[in-house]
């Protein structure tokens, strides 16, 4: 109850005053104190991994889904990896508007980051795969990804790599075949719930209080007045929940839509998955994490700059029109998500060596 | 001259008596000196870069270089870059016989490694590049890399990515316009000349005898003594000339042929660029660094193991049917060209990010 009432007691503040109050307010000693608890309250600091019981975090898991996470081996084309679209260097996505997959065949979606996204409630903007575990093996047989038949000559493949065996039998002891598709999938889960970057953000949220400059405080101060924090919240800042794309009007009469899109037919979302019409133009509320180094933005990349998806997401789903100084400030409190990138993402494991098996 | 004589000399011994002599001969301590005396003639250690008066190799630039080795945003498709064909998980190859390029094209020749390639006195199997420097430039406007129409429209790309100028203008102080594509080569030329991978060979060279096993000092000098090095020699054991492969017979009746490549033609080496049939089947000498750990083999990559690839080189070039022994003991020696990797190749750098540019 906190938060919604905070939320409606800053948004009279800034409805009611100007800008300019909001800077004055979060500058008094109470009201940075005051901030940081309601931040608090919404937010949360990044865990070290995002363990589960059912998802345990070992060593052995970790260090080969690492190298499960870089194989290109596994895909008919011999090309296509999960490091292939979720790249370092452009913080685990590929930069491209809609992505290239197998054989260079077109993937209609823009690609999210793979860095945090375990600790999202599902995978894909439909959330169409309940974890990075499923997202992993069902990426084996997509003709779009790794091209396989099936998950069975995906398996072959990874067989023909001698040096897995031990890495799997470790991994996953006691196992009389361990060089499974379901495994796959656990050990590259197991990566992925490692792939965590620890942000200034967090600093702030642990209490220190410095961590993040006066205008990013503005920005955040902003972002939970206006009510981008009713969806963007949590660890992550999104990722828990559906929302409609378009509230107050279509998503692409202000994002623009290309000839392209317009011959392929809107993006409907969820509704792709379920077929069900009340699930149109439903997507999963995306993560914020490093969302200021990871354009373009939204489903199809439609727009490249962050400061443009800020003020079309308010416009969008708030029905706000953001003044220059507002979007300035959000943008200010969303750098303060980009984080480290873990080294054993950064740096590319060498893979063992094998016959050729494509 | 002494070269010449120490090939002549210890084939003499070789063929006179058995395989088992050589063991002896270098073993005994007399044997040990003399036989790094005859490598020390005949190879090199790897320098600290393949710097030239010409082709500096500077801070700015390798920074520079580095970052547009992992560029794929100068590609059509957004996909290809250097690092794409040449990654850190497979000492700079990507594993498979053949590669894939743009949009998904198959390129017809197996990717060698960019590790110490700029050593090599040209590029390519046909040397049809005369540096990295060519190679990295050409590489922009070829249908099966970067795709793009041409040099300008690869420049208008760059230029697109706001963060690369301050780059340019450091590593090309006082050009009115450094975002180019002689630039683009000059900089990935000089990353790659600091791509050097120093090996135990190269300590057993500076004389540290201890730095190579027993077993692979006789290979060493059963790769000197059949003749191997006769072509194989220098600082990274070949990449100096042009040989026909398959002296004593064609090279396809023993490295294999598929129905593909009778589809498409017999690979004739330099003669695809100079239209000449002196140089039918010729091709570079590979360098043979990291020779162990980035199978498949030959230009075709038509061969998957190392021993296989081995005992095929002595049948063809040099007319000598290996023992299993021989080409145990020459693997070993090969082996101790598997060298250590650069930090700043392995460790993915992060790119300017940059509006959608595709």
């Amino acid at each position: 109850m906190f938060r919604k009432n905070s939320v409606m007691f800053a948004g009279f503040l800034v409805l009611g005053v100007s800008a300019v109050s909001v800077s004055s307010f979060v500058s008094a000693d109470n009201g940075e104190v005051d901030l940081l608890a309601r931040a608090q309250s919404v937010f949360k600091p990044l865990p070290k991994t995002a363990e589960t019981s059912e998802r345990p975090v070992t060593q052995a898991r970790v260090e080969l889904g690492r190298a499960l996470f870089f194989e290109t081996r596994v895909s008919t084309d011999g090309k296509q990896s999960c490091a292939q679209c979720h790249q370092p260097m452009f913080y685990g996505t590929d930069a491209l508007a809609e992505s290239v997959g197998n054989q260079g065949k077109r993937i209609p979606r823009n690609v999210p980051s793979v860095l945090n996204t375990a600790l999202q409630f599902a995978q894909h903007y439909g959330g169409n795969r309940v974890d990075v575990e499923e997202q992993a093996v069902k990426a084996l047989p997509s003709g779009l990804a790794y091209g396989n038949a099936d998950l069975a000559s995906a398996e072959q493949k990874l067989r023909a790599i001698p040096g897995y065996r031990a890495m799997f039998e470790k991994a996953f002891p006691g196992q009389s075949e361990p060089v499974t598709a379901e495994n796959w999938g656990l050990a590259i889960g197991a990566y992925e719930r490692t792939l965590l970057t620890p942000a200034p953000f967090d600093n702030y949220l642990k209490g220190n209080s410095s961590a993040i400059s006066r205008k990013a405080k503005r920005g955040l101060d902003k972002f939970m007045s206006y009510g981008c924090s009713g969806c963007h919240s949590g660890v992550v800042l999104g990722g828990q929940m559906f929302q409609k794309f378009g509230i107050t009007q279509n998503y692409w009469e202000l994002t623009g839509s290309t000839e392209k899109e317009l011959l392929k037919g809107r993006d409907k979302g969820r509704f792709h998955d379920t077929k069900d019409e009340t699930d149109a133009f439903m997507f999963k509320v995306q993560q914020l994490r490093n969302v200021a180094v990871t354009p373009p933005y939204f489903h199809d990349g439609s727009v490249e700059t962050l400061p443009e998806a800020v003020r079309i997401m308010a416009k969008l789903q708030l029905g706000r029109d953001l003044s220059d100084a507002d979007v300035s400030d959000i943008v200010a409190f969303l750098d303060t998500l980009t984080g480290e990138m873990p080294e054993h993402f950064v740096n590319a494991p060498v893979l063992p060596i094998a016959p050729f098996i494509n």
